[in-house]
């Protein structure tokens, strides 16, 4: 039997019946928990009724219905339009915000609950709406203490996982775009490698095993690049960001001669080149954050 | 006992005693293979001479002892000067050079080679020098396909997955240069995730374990991008381009806010919209491709 299951039921509502938010009360049904959801256009949410949802007529009477709220829509533009009349509705009641937005959006909707003296949580879903649920899904949270561990057992119905990230409303969202930052530049680099590939003769199918070599490789660095960012000692060990600079600019004129679009390697270049330039060429690679931050 | 062991001894010579140049002597050696070695200026290899390489007083000298001639130099600058004079000692020997550059300057090696009817392979050492003549080493051949037969077992010293790629000589550095695009876009996105982090409260040591998370999901992802660029079929099942774009640029206005170096994500959100006017929006991920590959 798994914690969920032994977690005694609590009235939970959703707010936002998308795909994202369809999957959270799925998962709070699925896990036993008596389970109201609302949506602004009607129509949708038909699945999740069938499964034993509560439809509320208005997102006031959803609120009033369970003890933890939990709202996820496309942006925080929707959520405050959301939010901003329910304030009475909420109080006593711990609101949960898995909107996906920058740190400063959820530090903002913060500042609105504590104007309105009501216990809010800002959360992250890292995974996607398939995921939601199981036991693999992280979502993180972020915010008011108490009222994580008060609704920690149900919260965990959306993912084994769920972490709360300290009382600072935006840390859910700034390890969300922190993830997302090195995702997405891995990303970048990864369907431009396939594109030297292709232009150099070599297809897809042939590459693809040995970028798992690579892929590898990124946990320890990324353990060891921590280290040098914290302690701000950059030792460059090996390869120093010289050297490293050097294999940048060969990838960056393989890519140019083969007519390939190579804006991202230049601005990687240019990254390079500045700490380079500021004596950082004998330290390790992650040196190049003295550049990024720019304070 | 490993397949190296049993391997028959081959006279292997190594031109170029830097780092790399004096692991892969000392592979050899390992290996038991008789080891010439060489350096353009004098006092390197002291290190393999004490382990039994012989030194010879001149590189054609070095040539003339062994049936497989290894090179590895900081160029191919570097390597172009010294082979030009040895075209004749080389003859019926194999030469496998392992200087690390371009596809296009591996080819022009090759032809060089093939002007003067000489056996020629060029291959890519994929891991750093402490890693070579390991069971994990992985080096890559291409080019004449019967010199690499004939002298694998003893190529194999320097890394047991020792790979031959095909006859097109730049094959190598054609996978190592792919191989490092997708590194450094990785190693790009990893630094500046550390400094939007940073900026936003986060150390490194409480940043770094998520980044596995995100390391571990890369290698299915390479599979698919894989099948979409051979297939040029871009399938944007779940999170397409657009979306995942819109993340980019929640990201690039967190780092703006935060005064951080935008360029890397800049240059990518440039791609991300380049390849959304062509009106893959839709798509999948890598349907950027389209656009990064410009033909």
């Amino acid at each position: 039997m798994t914690q969920g299951k032994t977690t005694p039921p609590v009235p939970v509502t959703v707010l936002g019946l998308g795909d994202m938010g369809r999957a959270l009360a799925g998962a709070f049904l699925s896990a036993g928990h008596p389970t109201t959801v609302w949506n602004r256009s009607p129509g949708k949410g038909d699945d999740v009724v069938a499964r034993g949802a509560v439809r509320a007529a208005t997102a006031e009477e959803a609120v009033r219905a369970s003890g933890l709220v939990v709202v996820c829509l496309v942006d925080y533009d929707a959520s405050d339009a959301v939010l901003e009349p329910l304030a009475t509705a909420l109080e006593g009641r711990v609101l949960v915000n898995l909107t996906s937005d920058t740190p400063a959006r959820a530090r903002r909707a913060a500042a609105w609950a504590e104007k309105h003296s009501l216990a809010y949580l800002d959360g992250a879903i890292m995974v996607p709406v398939e995921v939601v649920g199981s036991a693999q899904a992280l979502v993180f949270h972020s915010g008011d203490r108490a009222a994580y561990e008060a609704y920690e057992p149900a919260l965990k119905a959306l993912g084994e996982p769920a972490t709360y990230l300290g009382e600072d409303p935006g840390l859910a969202a700034a390890y969300d775009m922190a993830m997302l930052d090195f995702f997405y530049g891995a990303m970048g680099g990864l369907v431009h490698a396939f594109a030297l590939a292709r232009a150099e003769g070599v297809d897809g199918a042939s590459l693809a095993p040995y970028l798992t070599t690579i892929a590898d490789i990124l946990p320890p660095i990324a353990a060891y690049t921590a280290t040098d960012v914290d302690t701000r000692r950059y030792v460059g060990e090996g390869a120093n960001l010289a050297m490293m600079a050097a294999s940048v600019d060969h990838i960056l004129h393989t890519a140019k001669d083969r007519g390939l679009d190579t804006s991202q390697l230049a601005a990687l270049k240019g990254v390079t080149d500045r700490a380079i330039a500021r004596g950082h060429g004998p330290d390790s690679w992650s040196s190049i954050i003295e550049v990024l931050d720019q304070d």
